[in-house]
C-alpha cells in the first residue's frame, strides 16, 4: 500500500503502533506522560512537566515562495510550533531550526526568513539555541520547540480528556487564513481593511500561549490548535477521547470579512479550512465562562461532546436538525 | 550573494551571529550552556543539565535509497543524532521523528525505517515521543533528539574548550564510512570481511555514547564528533577554542580494510571523509592513558593543540616536516 492510500493520519496511527509496541526506551518512557498523537509530547521533569513538539513546512507543499515572503515564512514556520506548545497549556522556551535550502538561495532571503523567526521568537521570549542548515533542492523548514507546563504534579491540556456534557468552544474566529490563503493565491480584491485582516490571519498568526495558560489555570483539561480544520481537529479530539461531538454550524464563529467576501463558502472555511492556529477546548459550561469573563480573546460555544461512536462529529443546524454537507462534500473535509 | 558561495559554516556562523545579537529569549538564554555552533545545545534543567539536537538528512542530498536500505537509513538518522548527543558527554532520552515523504512512498519501506530507528532506539534506551509526517517530492528526515547530562554542575564536553598542550584523541578508524560509501557506490569488490566492515562503518554507525559519558567522567572538556571528516571536525575545535592543531598524519588510524584496498587514498579518507562519527577529543596525555585503560575501544593519539592562528590545522609527517596537500586538495578538505 501507498502512504497517500493510507493517508497522513493513518500512517501516523500506524507508527504509533509500531513504536509503543516496540520495548525500546521504557526507562524514558517511565516519565513520560504524553506521546505521539497530540500536539505535543510532554514527560515528568525534575521538578516541572517538559514540552516538546517539531513541525515541518516544505515549499510547494505547505507554503508558495510567490504569496510568502522570506521573513513571513520564518514567523509562520515558528508560529505553527508555538502554537502546539499553546494547546498543551505550555509556555516555549526554546527553538532549534532545522534548514534544507538550494545553494542558490539568496544568503539576504535567509536573514530575512531568520528576521522573521526572532520577531515572533522575541515576542514570546523563545531563545533559538541550535539547528542544522543543509542542501536541498527545495526549501524545507523544520523547527523544533521546547516549553514546560509549570510544576509537575500540574495538569495539561491533551487531545484525549473530553468528557460527554461538556461544551466546545474555539478563540478567534476560524476560517480567516484560508480565507487569507484563497484571497491571497486567487488575487482577490477585497476592501483595504479586511485585505489586512485576512492577510494577517494566514500570514502572521498569533500563538494562543496565553489563552493555554488561561485554560489550564482555570482547570479545563482538553484541548487542540486547529490547524488542520474546525471539524478535523475536533475529531481528533473526539477520537482520542473516544466520544462524540455535536456541532451547532449557525454558532460557529466567522469573521465579518469572511462573511462579507466570501457569501455561502464561508461556513465551509470556518469548518474545514486549515492553518487557523487558534485553540479549540472542551469543558464544562460555567468554566468556559468564566474562562470567557478572564480576557479579552474572542471565545465562542459552538456545541457539545456527547456520547456515541468515538471520533464522530455530528453538524445541526440552528433547529437542532442535521445540517448535510453539499453534494461531493467539501475538499478539505475528509 | 547565493548560500553556496557563503558555504554551510559561513551561513552557520551568520545565521549564530543574528540569533545572538537579537534580544530574542533573553530569560531562557540565562540557563543556556551552549548554543548555535556545538554538537548540542545544552542548558541548566531544574537540577540536571539538558541537551538538545537536531539533524536533517535529505534523498540524494545525504543519501541514496540505491545504497542504503529504508531500515538501515532509520537506524542511521538516528544514530547522526545520538552521535551529536554522545560529543556532548551526555545520555540521549527521547527522540521526535519529522518524516517528509512522496505519496507513493510503500507503508512498508517507511515501517522498515521505523524499525531501523527502533532497533537503534532500544540498544540506546531512546523513546521516540512525537513528530510529524508530510507530503513531500523528495524523502526527508529530521530527527531531534533530548538528552540530558547528568548534575547541572557537572560539566559537558564542548568544541571551545581545547587548551594549548592537549593531546589530540579520536576513538576508532576514522575514513572507514567514506571508505563503504566508495566501495557501496562504485560496487568495489573486496574479501567478505572487509565488506562487511566497511558497510557497516558506513549502514550501522554506532553512537560513541558510553565513550562520550566516559570522557566526561576523566575531565576530559573537548569533543566534537567526526561527521564532517576528521581536520573538518578539528578545525571547528581548534576555531571555538581559538588554538592551532598539529597533527602527524602518520598516527592517525587507519582500519586495515581501508588500507588494505585504498592504498594511497587510505590517508584521505581519514583525514578527510565524513560521517565516522567517532569522537574527536582533547585533554592532557595522562588523563588519555586513563580513559584508554578504561575502554575496549581504540583511542588513539594524533596530535597536539598549539598555540597559533584560530581554526588553523597543520599536518606534519613522521619526521615533523610539514605535509602537503596533494595538487589540488582533496575534495572534502576545505
Amino acid at each position: 500500500m501507498k502512504v497517500s492510500e493510507l493517508g497522513e493520519f493513518g500512517l501516523i496511527d500506524l507508527l504509533a503502533e509500531i513504536v509503543n509496541n516496540s520495548p525500546a526506551g521504557q526507562a524514558s518512557r517511565q516519565e513520560l506522560i504524553v506521546g505521539i498523537g497530540d500536539d505535543a509530547a510532554a514527560w515528568h521533569g525534575d521538578t516541572s512537566t517538559q514540552l516538546v513538539t517539531t513541525d515541518s513546512l516544505t515549499q510547494d507543499v505547505h507554503f508558495s515562495l510567490d504569496i510568502i515572503s522570506w521573513k513571513e515564512l520564518g514567523w509562520k514556520a515558528l508560529a505553527v510550533n508555538l502554537s502546539d506548545i499553546a494547546a498543551m497549556g505550555g509556555v516555549p522556551r526554546y527553538a532549534l531550526v532545522s534548514l534544507a535550502l538550494p545553494g542558490t538561495t539568496e544568503v539576504e532571503d535567509v536573514t530575512a526568513l531568520y528576521r522573521g523567526m526572532i520577531e515572533l521568537a522575541q515576542q514570546y521570549e523563545v531563545a533559538i539555541i541550535g539547528g542544522d542548515t543543509s542542501r536541498a533542492p527545495l526549501v524545507s523548514i523544520t523547527i523544533t520547540v521546547l516549553g514546560n507546563a509549570g510544576n509537575r504534579d500540574k495538569h495539561i491540556l491533551t487531545r484525549s480528556a473530553a468528557r460527554v456534557g461538556d461544551k466546545i468552544a474555539v478563540t478567534g474566529y476560524p476560517g480567516a487564513a484560508a480565507a487569507g490563503l484563497e484571497m491571497l493565491t486567487n488575487q482577490l480584491q477585497f476592501d483595504p481593511e479586511a485585505t489586512t485582516y485576512l492577510r494577517d490571519a494566514f500570514l502572521h498568526p498569533l500563538p494562543r500561549i496565553a489563552e493555554g495558560r488561561l485554560l489550564v489555570g482555570w482547570g479545563v483539561k482538553t484541548a487542540i490548535d486547529i490547524s488542520d480544520g474546525l471539524l478535523s481537529d475536533l475529531k481528533h479530539v473526539c477520537k482520542a477521547s473516544r466520544v462524540s461531538a455535536r456541532v451547532e454550524i449557525d454558532r460557529v464563529p466567522i469573521a465579518a470579512a469572511v462573511r462579507a467576501n466570501f457569501g455561502d463558502r464561508a461556513f465551509e472555511l470556518a469548518l474545514s479550512g486549515g492553518e487557523d492556529y487558534e485553540l479549540l477546548f472542551t469543558a464544562g459550561a460555567e468554566v468556559i465562562n468564566k474562562v470567557k469573563e478572564a480576557t479579552s480573546c474572542p471565545i465562542t460555544v459552538i456545541g457539545e461532546i456527547t456520547a456515541g461512536k468515538a471520533g464522530e462529529v455530528n453538524l445541526v443546524d440552528i433547529n437542532g436538525n442535521p445540517f448535510h454537507l453539499p453534494k461531493g462534500g467539501w475538499e478539505h473535509f475528509r
